[in-house]
């Protein structure tokens, strides 16, 4: 097991990574100066079939007296409506403001129990358990938590720091083969916004992660980890660093946007994002071409599209990306790479990004 | 105009009080730096037809290009689907993370527009401008927002501290007596708990203070509104001296809860609440008999209740006050005085208290 802290001065907090730590995630949550006594663990009904009563087990160990609150799977969970049931459930297990919900899944578990913990008595601890990559390496650091509305993904939500993060590693096990794929788009995205020998490291050991070696998953989500928390510690609300992180985004979110949510999954969407952003890169920061194109290689080996669809020009894709800039209050910021392994903010205008993607 | 400070570190926020301020709120929004722009007002539909033009007005001078957004007035405004309207209205206008949500009206409004801009985007500007007493010397301060579940009010919620506060005194002059009065209880909690020479001198400037001078009203707001800073900064999350402003609450709470929401408003149930919380200081913490009769009777000649109603000791307000000590998750503390203009936290049975309120 590794383990670090993510400095936020009063709410700072630690992270560990590690194979089978679920099993000592009520130890840990101890050790972490959370309150024994009521609890929850939110999961979704694939996860929770899976992994709750492992979790429930070890929080019993340790003092924990939680409730199981099952959503369905899936982004229709990010609603109003689940968020509701988690309060009415909360209310009912008689949750208290020194009371911890455990959340247990993927990214919409963790933005959607995150959420509840957020607003739930003014703020409750939540405790980040990730079982994806996407989850791992990127959604569960940072405090990101919300819930989608009708016209606006995470519309609705708030920043609630996690008191801890348990990633074990032996989950990624479990998931299908494009879900882990996708999850190593935001993992190729450290390399190439904040370190150079990282992208090296993963030309070399790509095949054994894809084989889910548990002995190279560890040291690939703790790395990926620390590169997130350098950035959110230096940088909490998203005022300035914080920005590097949507390398890839800026396009990616147009994708989703405009192929219907669920053509791509985020991170292949993020990975055709980071190919047209480093075709930018190269255009107006100066990235050498075949530092660009290790970029491409190695997201092509993981599996991940790197082309913009055909016709993407006369399509929906432009308009979303025409709404997002404007969306942005008039401020057109783009993140480019001058270097491999260093990204800057750059104003573009929305007709350089259309001419220099393609 | 009197100005200071709530000191918050990153979150500190000027606070205004004065006479027809509501003229200037939108140059005050820009020396607080609230950026122009698009922007909501955020009412209820009886504030809204006296004061929204005079807000919007001012708004519109300095550059905001707010949108109205009036819910129905009362308690049943503090609810999910008036948060969703919220929402959606601020979707519709395009706010943005740069924009202002101003909060007109008393505490139902704030803690409604405050918690929907708590929660949209991740949290943007709110601006807290109360029009009643209880809003303007005690919930517009303190960054506690929130909304009602079925089981339990303020049950949903965050912290969110405004940008800015601007209580303008002459809006006081528009509010129905029975309100107007009620919101005088926070008043003298204030001398209770820290201020033994406010107590003295609301004794001699009462009667000027229920006429509703506009030059009686701004010292004692301003006052009132310092003295719960000088708690708020000292304890954002309520995890100490914070506590001290429950004075009276305990049992005014349970008085609520037990009656009938609606039966007592907030401030006379509290204000029955410091005059229980009296008798107990008495007992325990050797308050002088003829300070809490001092107290007593300065509610009185505000038109306050300071007895319990009959039949206190069998019906469902024991029951109330049981089941609060309960969620308090089994810790037993009170705010007593030990002496006129002085609070301390002290740990009382149930038994302890229905003994020694009667």
């Amino acid at each position: 097991m590794e383990s670090f802290r993510v400095e936020l001065g009063p709410l700072s907090h630690p992270v560990h990574v590690g194979a089978g730590i679920l099993d000592s995630v009520g130890r840990l949550a101890h050790d972490a100066g959370l309150k024994a006594g009521r609890a929850a663990v939110v999961t979704d009904s694939n996860v929770g079939a899976i992994y709750a009563a492992r979790a429930l087990g070890s929080l019993k160990e340790a003092g924990f007296d939680a409730v199981l609150i099952e959503v369905a799977p899936g982004e229709a969970s990010k609603s109003y409506a689940a968020v509701q049931l988690l309060y009415d459930r909360m209310t009912v297990a008689e949750l208290d403001r020194h009371s911890t919900v455990f959340a247990l899944g993927g990214g919409v578990v963790g933005d959607l129990a995150g959420f509840a913990a957020a607003t739930f008595l003014r703020g409750i601890a939540v405790v980040q358990i990730p079982t994806t990559v996407v989850g791992q390496v990127d959604a569960s650091l940072g405090g990101k938590t919300g819930i989608n509305h009708r016209d606006a993904k995470n519309l609705i939500g708030a920043f609630h720091q996690p008191r801890m993060i348990v990633a074990d590693v032996s989950t990624l096990r479990s998931m299908p083969d494009r879900e882990f794929r996708e999850g190593l788009a935001e993992v190729i995205k450290y390399g190439a916004i904040m370190d150079a020998d990282m992208i090296g490291d993963l030309e070399r050991g790509l095949d054994a992660i894809l084989a889910r070696a548990e002995s190279r998953l560890e040291p690939i989500v703790a790395r990926s980890l620390k590169h997130k928390a350098v950035v959110v510690s230096a940088d909490e609300r998203e005022g300035g660093l914080r920005k590097i992180l949507n390398y890839g985004h800026t396009v990616g979110h147009a994708l989703e946007a405009s192929a219907g949510y669920g053509t791509y999954l985020h991170g292949e969407a993020v990975a055709i994002g980071m190919a047209a952003a480093g075709r930018l890169s190269s255009s107006y920061a100066g990235l050498d071409s075949g530092q660009r194109e290790r970029i491409e290689r190695l997201l092509g080996r993981a599996g991940l599209p790197v082309n913009l669809p055909a016709g993407w020009r006369g399509g929906g894709f432009t308009r979303a990306l025409k709404l997002d800039k404007k969306r942005a209050g008039g401020e057109v910021e783009f993140v480019l790479l001058d270097r491999l392994g260093h990204a800057i903010v750059h104003d573009l205008s929305f007709d350089d990004i259309v001419a220099g993607i393609g």
